[in-house]
């Protein structure tokens, strides 16, 4: 929600986009910020350094039809389609303030808590076109004069909750918290995802809960490249997500560069975008509709290969898989063997951490796996992080077929989580990362 | 060399397939076997349990286009073409023995000292088709009556110099070995990658010394599907090959499961046989025709990756390089770049184990890079095996951008080669490793 410091606007009671045309830019003068504020409060403006402030949360998303490579590097356009379960913000979110006013001289971005270059590029592609279609819209509605407010300086501050760069695509939920809550600023609503995509790719499938897919599109100006609903978080409520943390080092290679390298050197990679990719997309959406656990843990797991596969066959080869996360894999097919079929099913992006979907009613049993494969270190209470899992005794067979040759402390912890929804706004004015200065608060 | 061990044949003072014509099964009576003795030895044979020994060597290859792949599992034909380079006999080498004599109760097999079972089918079928070979050249030549001998048993010994199942293609030398020997023991001459294709498919490539094709072929039988000398081993006396031997454990995933679980799953594989590799073969057998380093080692490098990266899309996946071995690629890219050109090049195959190959003049200073990297723990004074290398003194900013992090102990040795040539005859009856009662010697 978006709530003026200045003028104690009760948290929650407006929306963004419901009231701003109500909020033209004559009624409350020339430093009203864009329509948002409320007439009522126009007049407190001058004297309290007015601040219009807005913070919402997004969600982390996890493909698993992966998204690698870019056929238009500056609008962000892919050389394939992609699908993601969004993960729920309870345990994994990004959360953004922020803040327009008159007093701002310039445009200034923290990044958990750090102030950052805010004149990176995608930063500037996303700021200029949350402007360029806040200005579209007062210009349709009013139709009339240049809302000055436009111009006004903007701060934005955002953090997440999780490390950054260990292949958590960070960068998705921020820029899709980024998009959503400076949306709520200006008050622009409708086909955001193709904002967030210019900001980074994935993040526009982090604008949708449940599961989302990219659709690549044709256009070259890329207003057909956007994302879709497949079904909403709760179409499959028993689905859950482990997410195993090996190591929370910077990733070597960026994702960026990265898959411009893939697309520049690999030759399986041109033939995975074109032939293999849209077939495996019309199969995921089907499993997914479906709840068919088997064909999409299977999938998940054979496009995630195929994925590091490709980068593999990148020139120089990129790597993000480690021993640790290989024996991760092969400890999901072991336990899958044990099984009969399919009761888990891995996925990795540009890091070595695993994201281990499965069912409710295997969670636990997975869980006491783990945990008797990469024996906690020293914090055997904290091993498993975000939504509980209750004991679970193992049998001696799967004991010795699928726990093989432990390996003390390769995994940080588990987060487990399940899918959710997608970005949120947050009520609270306690909870903006942006004091009623417009910088970050001491205590975010 | 053959050498009948009861009849004292000097070593050496023939050749197979050179005398059989002249050794007709009537002069020699009803027990010489095969027309492999001499008329002198005949009346011998009989009180002495005369036996009719041959021993040669075959050596190792390292593809640099790979074959992973079959399209006939029974005749072994692959769904690619593939080139090697085979390596000197002075470091790597199958050592095998072959006897026949009417005492033999049966065929038997020892590999490394150990009795192992003769009746591996794809043992059997390379006795199977010499034999057959064996009796299409006497019925040939003679005509006449079927050769008693062809029925004789045949005792096989066979020793490695290195290490099995350490992804070092010890079966490509063996069945290479084991056929070259036998085709002298039975005089046979003519194509005979075909036959060692049938124990192996990469042993065809080892029938042949310095730089070798195997065409895939077309054909259903298999008759068009063997190995072809692209150039001799002194086309580039310069080339050097250093195995970097990371470890010794027996590798995962055997490659003839891997591959044809690779062909059952893959998509990228096919896709790589089908469109890939045609274009690369080309290219390959023009670099190496012209000498060109830099073209050779970038694709070798390029192959290796794919074919890796097609492991990794088969699913479940298969993995054969390590953290080490990621390593090592880091450090030749690393390399490279310091030096602005490709002045070594990995290769992999089937296990962790990095071959490299490089130029004379790079040998030294790569050695000492590697040394620094992976610094030598308990053998320091055997490090490097195989070919000797001078001292040579790192630049400071050659070891502060390309020696980073060294990881002490990694890599167990360094084995320094070159190209070599193909099978060899060993004409000193000492080094059978039979003895004169067709049993394993205890020194051998």
């Amino acid at each position: 929600m978006h709530t003026r410091v200045g003028g104690q606007v009760p948290a929650g009671d407006r929306r963004a986009g419901q009231d701003s045309a109500g909020c033209a830019g004559a009624r409350c003068g020339a430093g009203a910020p864009l329509g948002l504020c409320r007439p009522r409060l126009c007049a407190a403006m001058a004297e309290e350094k007015p601040l219009t402030v807005v913070t919402c949360t997004a969600p982390v998303n996890i493909a698993v039809i992966k998204y690698w490579g870019k056929r238009d590097e500056e609008l962000i356009l892919p050389i394939n389609s992609s699908l993601s379960v969004t993960l729920h913000q309870d345990q994994l979110k990004t959360t953004t303030t922020a803040a327009i006013s008159r007093d701002f001289k310039e445009d200034r971005l923290w990044l958990n808590g750090e102030e950052a270059d805010v004149g990176h590029p995608r930063l500037q592609s996303c700021l200029r076109e949350m402007r360029r279609l806040a200005r579209k819209r007062r210009g349709g509605s009013a139709g009339a004069a240049a809302p000055l407010s436009l111009a006004y300086k903007v701060h934005v501050a955002s953090v997440n909750n999780f490390p950054t760069a260990a292949g958590l695509a960070s960068s998705a939920a921020g820029y899709a918290c980024l998009v959503h809550t400076l949306a709520r600023l200006y008050g622009v609503e409708g086909e955001l995802s193709e904002v967030a995509r210019q900001g980074s790719g994935s993040a526009c499938r982090s604008m949708l809960g449940g599961f989302a897919q990219w659709l690549m599109g044709e256009r070259p100006d890329g207003k057909d490249s956007i994302a879709q609903q497949v079904a909403p978080e709760m179409h499959w409520p028993e689905l859950r997500v482990l997410i195993l943390v090996v190591s929370a080092e910077k990733k070597p290679v960026g994702s960026t560069a990265g898959m411009q390298t893939s697309v520049d050197t690999s030759p399986l990679l041109k033939h995975r975008a074109e032939a293999v990719v849209p077939e495996r997309m019309a199969q995921m959406i089907q499993f997914i509709r479906q709840r068919d656990f088997e064909g999409f843990g299977q999938l998940t797991m054979k496009d995630s290969n195929q994925f590091h596969a490709t980068c593999l066959d990148t020139f120089p080869p990129i790597f993000y898989l480690n021993d640790v996360s290989r024996r991760i894999i092969a400890l999901a097919h072991r336990f899958n063997a044990h099984h009969g079929k399919t009761k888990v099913a891995y996925t990795f992006d540009a890091g070595p951490n695993a994201v281990v979907f499965t069912l409710a009613d295997t969670v636990d049993e997975f869980v006491e796996v783990v945990k008797g494969s990469f024996p906690p270190e020293s914090n055997g209470d904290q091993f498993l992080k975000g939504l509980p899992a209750g004991p679970a005794s193992l049998s001696d067979e799967l004991l010795s077929t699928v726990v093989l040759e432990p390996v003390p402390g390769a995994i940080r912890y588990i987060l487990l989580t399940k899918p959710g929804p997608g970005p949120q706004p947050l009520d609270d004015p306690n909870l903006h990362l942006l004091g009623a200065d417009g910088l970050p608060r001491s205590s975010a």
